[in-house]
């Protein structure tokens, strides 16, 4: 949604400040881009990843399940502002909206890939969704506040939230989540992360890859092949 | 369940160290128990919380919901493994366990006390947990991956997780955590919490206490009127 | 020098995003400036600072003290990049540079305003630091490295750093640095913080005070006598 | 200093509880030390360091210069508590000691290696800092308060500082700093902190190793030969 603005040349900036003995402003107007790409990518090579943390990224994330927001709050150099199950009433779009249009099932949940396949399965999910948001209404009818009729949604209910990272933690994210070991959820919103770092700059997305581009081989228990295991 | 041997003292020295000349080494063993109180006492008045963070509590924390370990974990200064719902089955207490004891409903969630007064509610609530639990099992039966099964588990399900915080950040938490206004599972957490450091150090667990008993005023926006609001 | 754009609206859609269910592009386009302000002033009063993550200012600060970094660099929920004493040598301007204008002590150290009062101390200081200048030049001549001369630059040297914090972090420092007990130099480095802040936005840096603005009372053992002490 | 008891059961507790069904304290009691050695090892080739965190270390760190004491800080994932020198009067071992012990320069200034093979440089640099010393009882004398005073202390002066750091943060660091271009105080003391390591698990201190051991390349701009540069 928003980010650091110039941010190739504000980690360039970063890193120059440690070697030179210029003013920092004058460093700053006199830095070119393409001067900055090449200095970016040689921090990058040495390892020298403090710079990219003056560089921060803030996306909406909009309808994941509870389960993929329950991981991604797990990254705690990060910041994130939740939807909340206690604040909200889970299963209106809007409060208040004058909308009448129905709300469908497939507005509220997750359906996971996986169940696509199995129409037994599909009904089955449905009616037991149903089931719940019935029994959802029915407690908030009791009296029950908002913050225990919650403890019957499922992981597959809809969340939302707002996340500021700084790019090294991205790079970090981006490494375990990017993996294609990684849960299916959480990768497509860290390859959604990536083609919105891609619209701002094409050349600081290239950093966002899974562990194995970085490091050369895999690590994981379960390879999908795409690197060799290392051998110990 | 562990914690940094004798904390009272470790937190004392954390804070001799910066206004004395004489060694480490020296100081920590000529530092007596009243002395350290006495400090502790002084530094926590002065708002000095940095010593504070030399002692560690590790805590197991076990059959809480998913709701009350998403809270949990939103505490960023603190390390955290929780049972995985992608890699353990559940619903069975141990797996491979040759236990055939069946293993009930009240085993597997959490039921929330304001479903407790209405006995068609707790029905409801049962009926629906059966439906979950037997959708799961069908769903693995049917080859989908438990990563996947357990989008349809709800919040109420048990979890567990071991829990390391420092000694500041277990104040920070629970002065927020122990707040009247607090959500009453995690509340709870916080005040099982309070009881095993009281276990350790009856003088450090008077520390863990909502914030109002800090600051002398409520800012919450619906008081539980133990302490007046602060005129703004 | 940098910051997160329209800073008040970001935090305000931090924090609107965990009690409305409407889709977060719809919120942040619909939030109005005043709207905004109100939000934040409610979240402040109600000590959820959270949102206030999301908004990060970065900063180029020249020619403070060694002694001064040191202390600023303690704050570890921010980004530093921090001219190196090993990559750079004391005492040039600027490496390379064609100017031969030369570099006087006053443009290489600080000089505490103490100092001022004495002229014989100011006298001697001066010697001291020559002398120290000719010994760093005459050890890198004899072939010792930078890293190993720095050992004799005093804490008054002059040092450079780029400094990102995000905005939560900025209210938590001021409230320790713009007190009047906090040590000069540090606090003339967060009044700057502030003016460059206001420039900003006037509103967010009325946020930025000493902590007894905050809490009403003084906590520190001498008191500036700005607030009450508070009753133990 | 200390460290939390029994640290190989610990992570390993820490790794069980994310894949077993089992209680925790049953976990625990059942969990025998080569098995938790088994288990530690895979953790760590499987990159899955959070468990690592359950474990701190706390070391007293005497004697270090303030260019080492100024590095050691930037690691921000620990807690440091350090002798000041706003509070303390520098020179002096213990304040109003009954000793009257006259104390060396040598007792009070890091003496880099590469100083003692020039007798000549040794003498100007004892003469340059008994001078220091001089002027900073002048300035005390003076009614220059100590804060001020230490703005001529050199960077060789001594500090001392207790540092706790979980043992995840500890490999990390240890990564960098016992690396042979690492700074050559910064590795002596982490050379240290990992033989008291080794003494209370030999096991655990291996974990404690240059980068290049790790990743099985070196990055470094200049090489010390140890391991092979990386092919970009």
């Amino acid at each position: 949604m928003f980010h650091t603005p110039d941010p190739v040349r504000a980690i360039a900036l970063g890193a120059r400040v440690s070697v030179s003995n210029k003013l920092i402003s004058d460093m700053y107007s006199e830095l070119k881009e393409d001067e900055a790409i090449e200095l970016v990518k040689r921090l990058y090579k040495m390892g020298h990843h403090t710079p990219f943390e003056h560089v921060s990224f803030t996306f909406g994330i909009e309808n994941i399940s509870r389960s993929c927001s329950h991981q991604l709050v797990r990254h705690r150099i990060a910041s994130f502002t939740q939807k909340s199950q206690r604040y909200t009433r889970f299963g209106t779009r809007s409060l208040g909206s004058s909308s009448d249009k129905r709300i469908e099932i497939e507005d509220l949940y997750v359906f996971p890939p996986s169940f696509q396949k199995h129409p037994s399965i599909l009904t089955k999910y449905r009616d037991y969704l149903e089931l719940g948001r019935r029994l959802y209404e029915d407690l908030l009818s009791k009296g029950i506040p908002a913050e225990d009729a919650r403890y019957i949604l499922p992981n597959s209910a809809h969340t939302s939230l707002v996340m500021t990272m700084n790019f090294r933690e991205l790079m970090h994210a981006s490494s375990l989540r990017l993996c294609q070991r990684a849960q299916w959820e959480i990768r497509s919103v860290f390859e959604e992360i990536k083609k919105r770092v891609f619209e701002v700059s094409p050349f600081l997305s290239e950093f966002l890859c899974p562990k194995c581009e970085i490091t050369g081989y895999c690590n994981e228990e379960k390879s999908c092949g795409r690197k060799p295991k290392k051998e110990s």
